[in-house]
């Protein structure tokens, strides 16, 4: 995969590619892209375009503020954000640690928070830094790198349309999972928030590096492929083509803020006779074929149309949709025991271990 | 009412005593004040008594901070505090406000919070301002009379004793309630909290004077009432005896962190024949003799031991109970239309005006 500069400008243009890598690496969930897309392109149209830049660009003593969508990105179609949001979290956070934040970036790689960053960034001039804290999409706050790292994840703080703001300073990052996502039903299902503010040097053994910048790679690859996009997609991303098929049942419930369910994929082609279960919760989180696991999280199990290769949201899956299903290896960080207590399996409430795609399906 | 002097030192006698006048203002709500007069008292012996100080002791710009439990206070009895609540919210709010907190004050003088600021006091080493917010109890937060002269809520802070910490800065009270509600139940049920945060010159416009020791004056005379104890507290608190009967039905919902409910009143002696409703929503709202309204809020209606005079907080009414049914005159701070606006029958969902007590028994 050929290199980015280490300053990229991201204009309307680049958003279309990074909305389009964010969807594969977000595992079916983030939310689609499409509505933080669209307000980061308005951001640019008003604002001038945004910058991503190197972590290597910034001192190591340069305050990082990782930024994201928390809630149901299904709400942000009708409860729209009136765009002060990111100025008004910088300026708290800038007044409570008492230092000015020299960058953004963006908390979750996978989905809307892929965008939606730039959007904040093309208001307040600050560049985004090219990494992030899950080079993919999870569905809690303390699923980050930042957290196995050992990084404070305070103070948190969120703010809604209506100008409500409120910081968390919390026992532990899996406490502030919980208290600001009541919070966050309370005000109406949706907000703007900053979590694990960070010095550079931190990002640096703490983030998942160039990851926004292999997102908008994988975008471009993704929007300018003419002959077999799945083929082009997974050499891009290493990733595994597992099934080609059909859906045929799809079961969906949304239960305290999550989508949870799972989609049937009946095999065609060479894979006729084939039957698979995809099972999710915001995300897709394992990979059935009977009681086998074929993928499962952390590694990136996401479902594509199997002529474009564009990625489908779990919310998208329909009956009768024709599909590709790729697993993506994780990030290398994800595979340690530590990190697994984290993201793997079992805190997704599923009693197996955790082996790489790579050996499932080597 | 002998006038207190204008510094007084509350040991572990005083606190008995202000026990027994919170519960009379807190009509039939704010909490059974055992626990906190409990907790206060233990601090005390830790830490030496504290101090009540008149508001004309402070300099115009001095800092107060009102103080209290948020929350179900019958989780009290399971879910200790740590200790160091009072100065983990009074550090945060000298940092957010960079100043430094001049005294503590009881946001609510009825239950629960009468008492509770003074375990605080005790370990600051503050005193405690003769002053609250309601003058009585109330559910919610927007129902002070700061809220009703202007006065900003924010920060709001609240911890528990995990020493999780939430601040917010919100649109308006109702939404601080909302918010901070929410916080507390994913709490637990119940936290420490700072609110509408004022300086001694703005106490003066927003808070009920000397309500403090009003409270402690009839708490002592309530201790030391030997002949007619009823009469006594009714002279002391201009209180009007609207029945005197024995409980013969109670009932009680806990409904989203409400006590909401009805106790039915049997006239006995020289009110046999009559039949009373007392509606309440953690506080007593309505007293009814059939469909006529006897007294309401935000006059605090407040049932009494009939040989003792010892207030009933409302999970504690039994059938049987032989109690004598008080209606107190609020303070005239709530009796415009713009506090009633806060406080009055409909914001209990009540589809009635408000008429002083002293009007509908005069």
């Amino acid at each position: 995969m050929p290199k980015f500069a280490r300053v990229i400008t991201i204009g309307e243009q680049e958003l279309e590619w990074l909305s389009l890598g964010a969807a594969v690496f977000g595992a079916g969930g983030g939310g689609d892209p499409l509505m933080g897309t669209l307000m980061a392109q308005q951001a640019i149209r008003t604002h001038g375009p945004a910058t991503m830049v190197g972590l290597d660009t910034l001192d190591d003593d340069d305050l990082i503020l990782p930024v994201a969508m928390v809630g149901a990105p299904t709400v942000m179609v009708e409860k729209f954000m009136s765009g002060d949001e990111g100025d008004r979290i910088r300026e708290r956070i800038e007044n409570e640690i008492g230092r000015k934040v020299a960058a953004l970036s963006s908390a979750e790689l996978g989905g809307v928070n892929g965008v939606i960053p730039f959007a904040w960034a093309a208001t307040s001039g600050l560049p985004i830094v090219d990494c992030d804290l899950m080079g993919r999409a999870f569905p809690e706050l303390q699923m980050t790198t930042a957290a196995v790292a050992g990084v404070d994840i305070n103070p948190v703080v969120i703010t809604d349309e209506r100008g409500n703001l409120v910081s968390f300073t919390t026992a532990t990052p899996k406490w502030a999972e919980t208290l600001v996502r009541t919070v966050v039903g309370a005000m109406g299902g949706e907000a703007s928030m900053c979590l694990y503010p960070m010095t550079v040097a931190q990002a640096k053994q703490a983030a998942i590096l160039n990851s926004m910048s292999r997102a908008l790679e994988v975008g471009r690859l993704l929007h300018e492929a003419e002959d077999d996009p799945v083929g082009a997609l997974c050499a891009a991303v290493e990733g595994f083509p597992l099934v080609v098929g059909k859906v045929t049942d799809v079961n969906r419930q949304t239960t305290e803020g999550f989508a949870k369910g799972s989609a049937t994929i009946e095999g065609t082609g060479a894979d006729a006779g084939r039957t698979l279960r995809m099972e999710f919760q915001n995300e897709n989180a394992v990979l059935f074929e009977g009681d086998s696991v074929v993928a499962s999280v952390p590694d990136i199990i996401t479902a594509v149309d199997v002529h474009t290769a564009r990625p489908i949201v779990t919310e998208q899956l329909r009956y009768g949709h024709r599909v590709s299903i790729l697993a993506l290896p994780c990030d290398p960080i994800w595979r340690t025991d530590e990190a697994l207590a984290v993201v793997g399996p079992r805190t997704f409430n599923y009693d197996i271990d955790y082996i790489p795609v790579e050996e499932l399906n080597g």
